[in-house]
């Protein structure tokens, strides 16, 4: 198995891209990062594409080879890769498999989504529940993310505070971020004051419907430094199955998939989470922030509420949670989250994220999540 | 990088399978491919799902987890590749490289499609042209394929009788084929009888809507004995992309994806196409048969008409093709097909395949196009 690394990584804006069509989005990031890693478009030997729903967005199936054609780069295999919001975290790992494989040696894993020209957004962000038995009795991705809130205060004492402390730090960060939807500062009154959604979650508590796209360019780490003086090596990817269904777990306040992938991802590594400097979790809903640090195991069970209210997560914190912005405020096309997260953590431990850089990052995370939690991605990155 | 082998297949009936849902239908075939390799289902360690559009066909995505979840087969990490019809292949190319780069040991790459139980079939199918500059024009695949195949009897002088022959070579051999959608005798007179669907292609020049699924087992090669006797080897794996587009095509005779797969196939395995003993090649509609033979190389350009009237691709002709009865007569459930194919190789290999079984089968090959060959996967397999 040949270790991998990762020599370029583009991401475009995030937001209502409304002069933005899905090709021209994903061509963007597609070129930003073949830019970055300063190769030639025809280098490239494989494209993983992470993209969770244009048949229903913009009723498009066959996106690899609309992408490689669009980009002037057939015959270059490309291969869409889905797993609901964790799309781009599987498009990651598919590409590090096909160069740690020997199959190919340079190779692009994307992800994109383009999701405000359409006419039921919430409708195909619920297919990624199960339809018989979730989506088609009309629970849909806020409601399901409210019980595990609500059953979080109810076990463990968190307060509606401290959920919205999860949504001020990423507005805080993000403030920093250029291609962030939202970057400009929020207050936790202004979390509790905004119009509830499903209780006990608010309009602030949950991501936006985002247009974008991110792409990294790996390659074989013996070979990154003739390409780059700051290679990023993938030290660990893992990947997990959960429960689809939220009624058929243990637990509503555990998500066993982030438990089950980090523990792997830490064994492969040979680290543990006190060796994470800078990590992107997947909170599409403020709960999930709070959910993430402990499942991960940065927190006890139980410990993610009084953890954030101490300023554990700030980016000069313990653990600096989601310098980017997350996804509560960098954005959320769904499967361009995956490798924007994977962006972020190459431009900190590169040490060229600006006013959000983390000092001294020399080992970041990503955690991305599909659905509520029937499957997780995560990786490790070390300089 | 590591060798592959094949250790266990199974397919469902293909066909208008109204008692069986999506999630029936892999469950089946995935635990028939468990039972086939003699092992647990918690020897598994990765599974691929190929599939097109469950989004657009059942309203569900995520099925990765779904199936997982499903399977009980939690937390097994499972990943759906997409590229059109060629989904099966790429998800059986993926499972391959996840052993080849040795994450993981035992895998199964399966597929499926649930068509029957929807509205508009046509419609989500038109999904894997080119949304914007085909399926939103009114073009849908049937026509695609009917400028092909008029253009190929311009060029060439091909005749109707000689593709209504590639339907009814098909249908001659899945009449032994117990899972197969249409297992009886066509002649060539019904084919020209029946009614026009795109001039110059009639009803029983195109494949059917399909429900089904297929799986098979993989594991290092060097493993393989440990499980079956007769273990098939994957000698080669290639992919190629080519225009989405039709008119954007040099020529509406060749599709270069294929070409370039093929070419790339034939270099992995060091091969050439006389090592061939039997092929399955993607027949969506009789004139892709035809153009398959052509691409892959079994015969000049402009020769498939004639070399199939004289009975080269017959089950005892000198290049057999589809045994199964191809995608027209076994049935093509899209995401399945690239699996199926597999699966048929692997029976004639083991010389498992009845009263289609070829003599002496000692190398197979299978071809699965995405789209009018937006995508193209070629696998060559050997005992």
């Amino acid at each position: 198995m040949r270790d991998v690394a990762i020599i370029g990584v583009a991401q475009t804006k995030f937001g209502e891209l409304w002069d933005s069509s899905f090709r021209d989005l994903v061509t963007e990031a597609g070129l930003g990062a073949i830019q970055d890693a300063q190769i030639e478009g025809n280098d490239l030997e494989a494209m993983f594409v992470g993209n969770m729903s244009a048949g229903l967005f913009v009723q498009q199936e066959h996106i690899a080879s609309l992408i490689t054609d669009n980009s002037g780069l057939n015959p270059v295999p490309c291969t869409r890769v889905e797993a609901a919001c964790a799309s781009g975290g599987l498009a990651l790992r598919s590409g590090i498999m096909a160069v740690a494989s020997g199959y190919h040696d340079i190779v692009i894993s994307a992800g994109v989504e383009k999701m405000t020209d359409v006419v039921d957004s919430t409708g195909a962000i619920a297919t990624a529940s199960d339809q018989e038995w979730e989506a088609q009795q009309g629970v849909t991705f806020p409601s399901l993310y409210a019980m595990m809130a609500r059953r979080h205060m109810y076990e463990y004492g968190t307060t509606r505070e401290q959920l919205a402390m999860v949504s001020v730090i990423n507005h805080s960060n993000a403030k920093h971020n250029l291609n962030a939807q939202y970057p400009f500062d929020i207050s936790v009154e202004k979390v509790l004051n905004s119009s509830k959604v499903a209780d006990p979650l608010r309009l602030l508590d949950c991501s936006p419907v985002s247009d974008g796209a991110a792409a990294v360019i790996l390659c074989p780490a013996e070979d990154a430094k003739k390409y780059t003086d700051t290679p990023i090596y993938v030290k660990a990817s893992a990947q997990s199955s959960g429960t689809i269904r939220l009624h058929d777990r243990k637990s509503l306040t555990t998500i066993d998939s982030s438990v089950n992938a980090s523990r792997e991802a830490f064994k492969m590594a040979n680290m543990t989470p006190k060796d994470i400097d800078a990590v992107e979790v997947h909170d599409c809903f403020s709960i999930n922030g709070l959910l993430a640090i402990e499942d991960i195991g940065f927190v006890e069970k139980g410990r993610g509420g009084p953890a954030i209210e101490e300023g554990m997560t700030r980016i000069d914190g313990d653990i600096p949670v989601n310098p980017s912005g997350g996804l509560k405020a960098r954005g959320h096309p769904l499967g361009a989250t995956g490798i924007a997260q994977a962006a972020e953590i190459v431009w900190q431990l590169r040490g060229e994220a600006g006013k959000r850089q983390i000092d001294g990052a020399e080992v970041g995370m990503t955690h991305n999540i599909g659905g509520t939690g029937g499957t997780a991605a995560v990786h490790i990155f070390s300089r």
